[in-house]
């Protein structure tokens, strides 16, 4: 059965990935990009030395314009970005009929809650799924022993993440974008461990 | 890295098993019996036929003596069934580093909540994941791919749910098992599709 997983690149889709894979599924997995920078490399290479499908999926400029709008005017990142997640999940429910995430345990922005998570498959008739039931620890242990991680200062060209895009809006408006999204360590999933 | 996995035959912990096993964990499969009757059989096969390790523990019938009472008291199972599976998964945590069940997303008995599950890794130092990600409806379709399922009538000799321990103590009490556990289908693995 075939899923699409929204991929940045990043350790909690990758790990989301590799147990679809492993229970069988036909792994697809999906960055989104909206045209503004072409934020999807990090997860392309990445996607590309695990060995799975990868595919870019364009959409509507206006959904990052309307999320760096919520931005500016909440001066906190948490609602845009939220915004753009739900809004893709109901895009690509219209096109495939199992979706994944890597969200997980301790996640809240991008996050669906139970009931949304109930509307959209029953609106949509699909299946959505995510790593909700696992925690930070779990997911580091597990991603160490699967994945060479590469570990960086965040920046617009190390991940994939909505956030990327966002970033080059909101400079572009000439606002400072440390400010609004703090410095963080990025981890990078670059490919297998040796003996996996 | 080792796992206690909870289990008792079903679809849900037997996912779970296959998830870990795949990524590379040592799993042990674990049955918690209480003494009072032999309800481990149908969870001990289910191992046995795809090929898990599998542990029975014994633990204090006190603590199934004071989920009766609770259930009793409030003729209804819900309390009383959580309660043993938080008290199971205290005791687990001295033992085990990594502890699972096969608890899903619409799941609410028993379950542990958001806090008690960070309180349960905070305090006793060990990883806890479930199946919280996962819906229904994924977990079928994935189990029809990997096992051979049987269907029939919920008894007491066809799971290891702490339900049937239950059932026995409050018939020995006198009390109408029927009225407070409705009956309902019970799906147990007996072991893989042929194909896996």
């Amino acid at each position: 059965m075939k899923v699409a997983i929204l991929y940045s690149g990043g350790k909690d889709s990758s790990l989301m990935a590799v147990i679809l894979d492993r229970l069988g599924y036909d792994v697809e997995l999906v960055t989104i990009n909206f045209g503004k920078y072409d934020s999807t490399i990090p997860a392309r290479t990445s996607a590309k030395n695990l060995g799975f499908k990868h595919k870019v999926i364009k959409l509507d400029q206006q959904i990052l314009e309307d999320a760096v709008e919520m931005i500016i005017k909440d001066n906190f990142p948490n609602n845009g970005i939220n915004y753009i997640h739900h809004t893709v999940l109901e895009i690509l429910s219209d096109e495939y009929k199992v979706i994944a995430d890597g969200t997980r345990r301790e996640d809240r922005i991008p996050k669906l809650k139970f009931n949304e998570i109930q509307s959209l498959e029953d609106r949509k008739n699909i299946q959505y799924l995510n790593l909700t039931g696992i925690g930070y620890k779990t997911i580091n242990d597990t991603s160490d022993q699967l994945f060479e991680i590469q570990k960086a200062e965040s920046d617009i060209n190390n991940s994939s993440d909505y956030e990327m895009e966002i970033r080059v809006m909101l400079e572009e408006l000439g606002y400072d974008t440390n400010e609004i999204f703090p410095q963080h360590i990025q981890s990078r999933v670059i490919g297998w461990k040796k003996n996996e």
